[in-house]
């Protein structure tokens, strides 16, 4: 444990230091990193599957389940991924020395605001070693210098990853400690990680809920989160119902596992008798649990009778709660009860509820006449993401590069002096 | 103990049913309740005297210093000042429901980012009653609902605030929820507000380091925070002396108790024995206490000797450190190490120079030519301000009403579905 600390606080330091020249270096280096980071994973794709079949076998070993081997299996597709992520990053718009405001002052000082790099940032997540890359190269394209904290049993890949690219750093004269995974599998690093507030500016955790709260609940630093994604999509009175049922299906049925995907139906009552059936006929053949209020039950006789549990639930899977609503009232109420701030969407052919539903509606996305499988950073229009934000400070929503940033001010003066 | 909790869970949750309604609130409505609390807290002034005098009488037993019971008083000019700064506010711009950008998407989908409310602030602050008044203005306007925690000292004064501050919301139609003062001295209070993450989306303390400190320590919700202003001034070789002994004077000696006052002095060696021998004849005509490196004292024989933490350290008095430098590497270096990220100055007729310390300076304003003091959001042109934060997420420098905002997503479809 003493050992752990003295580490993760040289690992710490180390960072900082390296933070400050990452900060400043040319977009152009940045971007050569990256390219040759992403030919290095190419080159090295034996090594790399070297050091990964340890890992597979260690899990295998340990009876780890085959979903969790297949994410932590560093595939010739998750390789040629990586490599082509880097590629898109490199070639995104280099968020850092953006003025984003400028004006004067009465006393002729100008005050602007600039965008910078947030410092050190610390990514911890499970044994995905993809996220090695993903997250190094958002974070270093952004400015910044990252502690990388991957699940134990992905180590030996997550180590193989950093000393490529930590190579890559070398031959552009950019400090290798920019990019520093933390070699032991001592889960006192976590905590630690968590207590160098002096170091450390931001916590990226990525994971299920339990990680997540932990990590909330031990961290000095803070922490940008993404609990649960309870997502719904409330079909309104009058809503195009060819539509609302190619939306709904798509917001369930697309990619169930993931947390945008629609967990929760709402059907206007004027509608549901008429749009019920046709939409759960396509659930049905999809093999979509459905979990419904009496009404739902009523018209749906294949649908199960929903318990109070169900409203809310991240099912992540084939399942699917539905409720018949009286009015758009009792829609809002029940997304501010039971969502999850993450993505809501409306479908309507009904101006004024639109606007209404955009207004009143707290979540990272608001959607009209669109799938919640669009929050996304890749789909909105970021470029890439580092995750989703479902708290308000500083992120909510897909994190893109911006988000890795923040801003300073700076003031051209000649002589000022206040009064 | 038990009881505190629930009080302070039933407070939380019907701020969180109340800042459903403020953030749909609109303008008009909003700047009318601060409007009508400025001519309250006018019309009720005896009665706020009566009660702050309690909280005086009180404090004057318990033997609390003059400074505290200064700072304690409502009087005439208090008063005056907070209806002032509410009528402020209600001048400024509503930052809720700009459009802070909107994109199309190959697939039709508009998609804009949108400012709304962050939803719950909470606010801790030591014996100040005015920042009762001050704080829930700023809240208000950016559309939240705040419960707010002033120190047990002024908890009759707070309280007499809050009543005023609710009738207002009252007469207007706003749930009175929408700005509490947290009704016991009980210290417990402030970790049960600091747990209710499901309820309060900010933290923002107000206080001394230890405070402040705590505040962090015992935090699950973010928290919004400024530990101290160690601010400099570097004099750079081949400044403008004249101009260089104005900004370094008014830095320190204008108001030198505040965190934006300069600490340190840093001087390079060329310009050292032309410019340390007459700031420093005002420094000692105005009483400022110098404590200097070896150079120093060797040039101003009232200088006395630095110790090691006199570097860095936050004097908030009329007390200096200065530092003669080789170099402006040593100044940058210096200012890593010591500075707290919170205000930095050069003062040169140099480009390059002035370029360089913009870029490489980490502090939340960095200036060139002008005084440390401006660091406030009045100065800045934010209208007014609700602190200063010297971490980097979500807001980085003074906190104005964009910063008690965040932006949420919002898209646009016409039946767009993910492929």
């Amino acid at each position: 444990m003493a050992e752990t600390g003295r580490l993760i606080a040289d690992m710490a330091k180390r960072a900082r230091a390296a933070a400050r020249k990452v900060a400043n270096l040319k977009t152009d280096i940045k971007n050569r990193v990256l390219l040759s980071t992403a030919e290095r994973i190419i080159d090295n794709r034996s090594r790399l599957q070297d050091e990964n079949k340890k890992d597979l076998e260690k899990g295998k070993t340990k009876g780890l389940s085959n979903a969790f081997l297949d994410r932590l299996e560093l595939s010739d597709k998750v390789i040629e991924s990586m490599a082509q992520g880097l590629k898109e990053v490199a070639a995104l718009a280099d968020p850092v020395g953006e003025v984003t405001k400028m004006w004067k002052r009465p006393n002729g000082l100008m005050v602007g605001r600039v965008r910078i790099p947030l410092g050190v940032i610390g990514m911890i997540y499970e044994s995905r070693p993809n996220v090695t890359i993903d997250a190094a190269g958002l974070c270093l394209k952004a400015g910044n210098a990252v502690i990388l904290k991957g699940g134990s049993d992905a180590i030996n890949s997550n180590l193989a990853l950093a000393s490529i690219l930590q190579d890559s750093l070398k031959e552009f004269g950019v400090p290798p400690d920019a990019v520093q995974v933390i070699p032991t599998t001592d889960r006192s690093a976590v905590t630690e990680m968590l207590s160098r507030e002096e170091e450390i500016d931001l916590i990226i955790p990525r994971g299920g809920e339990g990680l997540i709260r932990f990590v909330v609940q031990n961290s000095q630093i803070p922490v940008l989160k993404h609990y649960k994604g309870v997502c719904h999509c409330y079909v309104d009175k009058g809503a195009d119902l060819d539509m609302a049922r190619k939306i709904c299906f798509n917001a369930k049925v697309q990619r169930p596992g993931v947390c945008n995907a629609m967990e929760g139906m709402l059907v206007h009552k004027d509608i549901s008798s008429q749009f019920l059936p046709t939409i759960g006929e396509e659930f049905k053949n999809a093999g979509v649990e459905i979990r419904g209020c009496p009404e739902t039950t009523r018209l749906l006789d294949y649908a199960k009778p929903a318990s109070e549990d169900d409203w809310g639930q991240e099912f992540l899977d084939l399942i699917l709660a539905v409720k018949v609503v009286d009015s758009m009232e009792e829609a809002l109420d029940y997304i501010d009860r039971y969502g999850s701030n993450h993505t809501e969407a409306i479908i309507t052919k009904d101006y004024q509820r639109a606007r209404r539903f955009l207004d009143e509606v707290d979540a990272s996305l608001v959607l009209v006449n669109a799938s919640t499988r669009f929050n996304d950073g890749g789909q909105l229009g970021l470029g890439a993401e580092i995750g989703i934000s479902t708290s308000k400070l500083h992120a909510y929503g897909p994190m893109g590069l911006e988000e890795l940033t923040t801003t300073k001010f700076i003031a051209f003066g000649d002589g000022q002096i206040r009064e």
